[in-house]
């Protein structure tokens, strides 16, 4: 940990060494003034028609690009996740905030819905106009793995603002300088658009956040991290006086599945996609696989022998943080230490070490032994893998995996019904059933969705990644007899800023004129 | 409290003197088999089409209807709330049903969602399908005060069957043998449409309840009934191992607001109806008018004056339960006890008493006295009037009021720019604004809201009446590259059975052919 009294230290996960100290705990006094300008930005924000936040979102992308070679030389150093991926992660950062640019414009997230008075086989009905209004200040707390896309200027705020809902962003340890540069970032693009500055703010520390949580003004949660930190912020949130929604997305075993037909026909190209997609990014995504259930015989053999070969080549490499790395190296002692669990490849530190380095590892466990641990997320490139000796016997074993993120299947058509059978089993657990693929790479998307039952997060009922992500941050209200010239410009009858607007006119969708 | 070991009563509250005793305490074994049978049952449920599940709740309705004399005659006898009354609520309960196979039929609410794969600003994207899937099996927990539309056969059921959610109701200890008649004809209409039996149960008791409610198989909670009762369950919901929403739809104070013109220009009318509203039902509204906010001077006094005869020349009435009756005294003792609060009129016993009778009462509190148990919602027929001097008067007085399920304004034209900021002020804190009108009375419609932020629900999100109430028994799912074959129909290029439905194909919403 590097939190203390004094600051925050922006730390090289190669070296393991402080590079700078940026940033002070949050004071409660500063948190409630935080609070405070993030309510009056509220309605400021709530008052910029839809256009108007379209117009930030856009102004806030191009503030980062505008500083791109700055923020990844920051987040590099920070994480060491290379400058590849950080270009790309920036790249999907500025591409989500257009995205929510549009989805402000398409307006169909508002489900603007009008009936008009009229008789019913209940009698008279008045008037009734319903739309989805912004909840408030919403609290963002980042993810160490994505320090753009699933942090201070992710999807998180993004979501939220293009909602109406000022954002207040608990700064992750693990990337302080890279917080404090994005922020800069989105405080210009919001003063280029015209827009107050505290539509986005910081705090720092531990007990800032969990005063953020529970503070009055703040109207929801977002959340990326471990389930420990998610459930105990969660359980804050649930037991405020006035309850908020909390929206934690906290990681996955993420079970993929080869079927026999499958493991036959392209056994060699599946392990090459499975071995690059556990150890993507050192293992260090939510959706990374970390058990794969192969056929018994001689495909599934040739398949682990295949993975084997893949890890063996890969090099040790340099993870997020001192705590990310110490929490691999334990995660992976209790999994070997497991009865009926041996090591098939992997595991032993390359190159020169100093930094906090994780090294890919492949496991198989006999499928009596998969309980504990081996149900559990392995946050890091470990792998486990497992053999099945029977349709039934797959889906027995699938049945003890809880709630995940994503579950994969690959299989050929020759599979025949095995297919049907995962895919109805799958879709009662998991938020994404992935087919023929690999379960890392989550698009921005009107179809995604990124979320799952407990524990995969905290909240079945939404995603934190695509464009559905903005309902997490709205409310319904009913407006009844309301006069034309007071309701809001998307709930009148001939719209003045609305046309093509997607509405539910006495029961029809229809666009509006 | 009528509940005891040996089995609960049904009571009647003209005389308080039970009728019969039905029932006895779920048992956890009894509670496991209900469970258990709920989960088997949401598999045939899931797999009915929507169209079989429109099918099932019109054989509701139907059956429901069929039973209607003695449904209303054990209705009225366990709550006292008369015969015409309970023939229109059974009336709305079987319109609910209808509504609910609507919803299912039109197949928007799945958020049908198709991205084909093609390349984007990000890269190539796979084929990408979303839709909402059913949460699994549901507790819901009914209120007194409508023994049918808000009980076992009410929206919350109607709302989770259409969803495709199994639902085990937990029965009011208010009308026991109501819930039973409902179960019994609820019941009969699924067999009637071919369903298992077990989409629909019981569970008796206190216990049973806190049970249901953490129950690894329940996946979400509908209720509705008082904030203590609400919170407790809430909590209960929330500190699961693994936590499930839980809607609890808690009731509010609902200020009601006359404008200097309004009251001006027709107070007597005003008037009227808000003793008409106020006192409905014996005021056992989660909607009832509480408060009311009158300018100062010859037109507020005038509309006062108006009340005071109105609710001068209405009788005592009876109450729901022991419970509810001993609530209202305690209620209303504190009220009047309240420095700064005098009586205006009514609070007088009439007719013969010996049930649990509750009668109407005007109250009027200085404006500097409106803290405690003035800022609460008080169940029954009590209505509190307020003075106020000015517009920043009326908007400072405004903001001392919680969140709410409605707010009320009468407003003339004349009445200008103070309609704008009432409109928006009250959109920030209740779920439905009601114009020039009351807010008893909660139509179920596409429009409707029936909702708000805590302490009205305990989720601001979503609502206990209308369409959209079937959004909380849904979760989405994504299928990646899933092939035609194994999809579901509504997600299908070329779906069989959903031609119509509106979903949203590469970005744009329109109807599948």
């Amino acid at each position: 940990m590097t939190e203390d009294i004094r600051g925050f230290a922006g730390v090289d996960p190669r070296t393991g060494r402080d590079v700078e100290r940026i940033g002070a705990e949050t004071s409660p006094a500063d948190l409630d003034d935080l609070c405070a300008r993030a309510a009056v930005a509220a309605r400021e924000l709530a008052g910029l028609a839809r256009a108007g936040r379209a117009r930030l979102l856009r102004s806030m992308a191009r503030s980062l690009e505008e500083r791109r070679a700055d923020l990844v030389a920051v987040a590099d150093r920070e994480t060491a996740l290379g400058e590849q991926r950080l270009n790309g992660e920036l790249t999907r950062t500025c591409y989500q905030l257009e995205v929510f640019a549009e989805v402000a414009e398409d307006g169909a997230y508002l489900e603007a819905t009008i009936d008009h008075a009229g008789e019913t086989p209940m009698g008279p009905r008045p008037d009734l106009r319903r739309m989805l209004v912004p909840l408030g200040p919403v609290a963002v707390f980042g993810a160490s793995n994505f320090p753009f896309a699933f942090s201070v200027p992710g999807g998180d705020t993004a979501s939220a603002l293009s909602a109406g809902c000022p954002v207040i962003a608990k700064v992750h340890e693990a990337h302080p300088a890279t917080s404090v540069l994005s922020h800069e970032a989105l405080v210009a693009g919001a003063r280029a658009a015209g827009v107050t500055p505290d539509v986005i703010n910081l705090v720092w520390g531990r007990e800032a956040g969990v005063g953020l949580v529970g503070h009055p003004a703040v109207q929801a949660v977002g959340f990326t991290g471990s389930l420990g930190a998610g459930r105990t912020l969660f359980d804050v949130a649930s037991s405020r006086p006035s309850p908020i929604p909390f929206y934690g997305e906290l990681g996955a075993l993420n079970t993929l599945v080869v079927c026999p037909e499958a493991a036959a026909s392209r056994g060699e190209e599946i392990a090459a996609g499975l071995a690059a997609s556990f150890t993507l990014g050192v293992g260090q995504f939510c959706t990374k696989p970390g058990m794969a259930l192969l056929p018994t015989g001689a495909h599934g053999e040739a398949i682990r022998r295949s993975l084997a070969e893949h890890v063996g080549a890969l090099p040790t490499g340099f993870m997020l943080s001192e705590r990310t790395a110490d929490a691999y190296r334990r995660g992976v002692e209790t999994l070997r230490g497991m009865d009926g669990v041996r090591t098939l490849a992997g595991g032993k530190e390359t190159g020169e070490g100093g930094g906090w380095t994780g090294t890919p590892l492949l496991l198989h466990a006999d499928a009596g032994a998969v309980t504990g641990a081996l149900l559990e997320e392995c946050f890091g490139p470990v792998l486990v893998t497992v053999e099945y000796t029977s349709e039934e016997h797959l889906l027995r074993l699938l049945e003890t995996f809880g709630p995940a993120l994503t579950g994969t299947v690959h299989a050929d058509a020759a599979d025949g019904d095995l297919s049907a059978r995962l895919l109805a089993q799958l879709s009662g657990t998991v938020g994404r059933v992935v087919w023929n693929g690999f379960p890392t790479g989550v698009a921005v998307a009107w179809g995604m969705h990124h979320g799952g039952p407990y524990p995969a997060t905290t909240s079945a009922l939404h995603t934190s990644v695509g464009t559905t992500a903005i309902r997490r941050w709205l409310r319904p209200i009913s407006l009844q007899n309301v006069p034309q010239d007071l309701l809001p410009d998307e709930l009148r009858d001939a719209p003045a800023a609305s046309t093509g607007l997607v509405r539910r006119v006495d029961g029809v969708l229809s666009h509006s004129e």
